[in-house]
């Protein structure tokens, strides 16, 4: 299939976005920056990445879903959403970002879906702890990693494979197999009717569609794992695993945009500017914000985190617009000190891209 | 507003899709198009187009929104949600398309939101007859159109404006001031909390975040109307205005796809060929299917629309795959005798491009 499925590559010097990149652009979308003004985004609203397609799955069907849960367990389990709902269930609001977030501010630019800053959202997801099902199904000594199966099946990169990913054991207790999604059935394109939801993770280990649960005793090596969502300078580079999302500080842009340019349109005066902020890796304790494209910075105010830990914070601080041009950024650091860079970190994937969003103004 | 505010443009030769342009197409999204085999389209997957920001009308906020109706009226009406609430409601079904969809197909690429060909969705609008809500106010003898004006405000190629559109009088009897879709309040992006539509007509007539309508005794020249919303074939060529959607056939893609290039894979013998066709100017009475990019052609068989005259109809046919490349293509003819093009019908604006999909298929 080496002609349908191209080996990954980055953009030549100048290569403007393919029809391809642009095909995923239409397809999958990102969180519109005036929505942040929401703590939870409503449906529709929330980024979507899709691999390959999304399971039609009716909601009458729903009720037929099985997730099995196997492999180096006591007790292989054959589960309906049914006998889910039946365990006691708990919610988390839950930020989720695309680990390829940035990828099109990259140079070069690596040829994937082409996000600029826009790929997050927060959800209320309710479910079952996973620890509360392996617990059930009972984990074997020698079981080191669980490994999530979806629905959705395609090929990507010349393999031909169902998504999958995995996580190390002992998962965290707040990973969740979720039948909800802000109150509701979770929508087809957000995992309908069962997702796995890693609080802090990037989306890619958030398996949707999921079906099947296997305990291995060995690290796991398929492709979404080994070759994809991977840290790597080269081809040939190992690289390190993509994890945990990295800080970012998002600004509502102020004022009214232009159609075309997007640019912000701002009266003179103070302009009262607010944003979101998080990190997979601990609260945000600071936000800063420069008016002068990373020149000086002024600290904003950060809400902590509150009862939610795994959402994002909102911040604000007050500007005062001279006219003229300028571009507003912000920049987040969390509690283990990684704060954002103003240049993208670059890697073969285009993978964790936190580099500060900048927000042209006019004011007039 | 010049410098941020350009005027319309087609993208010179070579030149590839701008950061621009893609900004818009990770903001607005189309329909992902195997979930074309839901007859609704589900929350989150239908296409959206915004101009300027999604107003923050928060559920609670809806309350006290006020549609004011005035201009050429007997008597000038301030509404609230409640107040239309209590009027007789019906609901209809309609299919509705982006006037955009396929622009980024043309050559020379007109440069805004560049759809390829997934702008378009079906929902269950409900609301209030607009006739039901004019006949209270009482249409003055000399009104001519009514001007619908949006809380989304903005600039656009220069022009600062609240979006705006209008119709000629009497309105058709299926235009609906809407205030639930699919059953529950309409959703941000969509037009919270009320919202025009007009079955049969590309999207930008069918204005979002309506907060007033005015009986005008000229015809209205606004900026959506005059300029923008064009088939023209030059900037000084005044052209015709942009009204009813022209015929198209969508494919499900069939079989598997490649994560990058989207080519579908499968396998050979019979494959199940289904699609939706649609046409703003009456019902799709033929569809045609080729498998060799349109060099040959078999009817595939339609579904009268029944009940819901603005839907899309489903079609369906048998295809027999055998080992290579193949293109799929679907060619709809609605009852005025319109058929879709093989190749784009250019204008300016790239405005009502209906050339027939294309669908890439590796069997093997």
């Amino acid at each position: 299939m080496g002609d349908v499925s191209a080996p990954g590559r980055v953009a030549a010097a100048g290569e403007g976005i393919s029809e391809e990149e642009l095909a995923l652009a239409a397809r999958n979308h990102g969180l519109p920056l005036e929505t942040l003004r929401h703590d939870v985004t409503p449906p529709g609203l929330h980024y979507v990445l899709v691999h390959y397609d999304i399971p039609y799955i009716p909601e009458a069907d729903a009720n037929d879903w099985r997730l099995s849960v196997g492999g180096r367990v006591d007790t292989p389990l054959d589960l309906g959403l049914a006998e889910l709902r039946r365990l006691p269930a708990v919610t988390h609001r839950v930020t989720m970002e695309c680990a390829g977030n940035g990828r099109a501010r990259l140079t070069p630019r690596p040829v994937s879906q082409p996000w600029l800053v826009e790929a997050v959202g927060t959800a209320d997801w309710t479910g079952v702890p996973l620890r509360t099902v392996l617990a059930g199904a009972g984990v074997e000594a020698g079981a080191v990693e669980a490994v999530f199966t979806g629905a959705d099946h395609g090929v990507e990169r010349g393999v031909e494979q169902d998504y999958r990913r995995s996580l190390a054991l002992p998962v965290d207790a707040d990973v969740l197999l979720a039948y909800e999604m802000n109150g509701a059935p979770i929508p087809p394109q957000h995992g309908h009717p069962l997702r796995l939801v890693v609080p802090g993770w990037y989306g890619m280990g958030n398996v949707k569609w999921l079906r099947s649960i296997e305990l291995v005793d060995a690290p796991f090596t398929g492709f979404q794992q080994a070759v994809a969502y991977r840290y790597r300078q080269s081809p040939e580079d190992p690289g390190e695993p993509v994890t945990r999302i990295a800080p970012r500080a998002l600004l509502i842009p102020p004022g009214f945009p232009d159609f075309m340019s997007r640019v912000r349109v701002v009266r003179s005066g103070p302009v009262d500017l607010r944003g979101r902020a998080w990190s997979g890796r601990g609260p945000v304790t600071r936000v800063e914000l420069s008016a002068d494209d990373g020149h000086t910075w002024t600290d904003a105010e950060v809400t902590p985190p509150g009862a939610h830990r795994w959402a994002w914070q909102p911040w604000h601080t007050t500007w005062t617009a001279t006219p003229g041009h300028h571009t507003l950024t912000a920049r987040a650091t969390d509690t283990t000190g990684r704060t954002q860079p103003l240049e993208p970190p670059w890697n073969r994937g285009g993978f964790g891209n936190n580099a500060t969003q900048r927000v042209p103004v006019l004011c007039h």
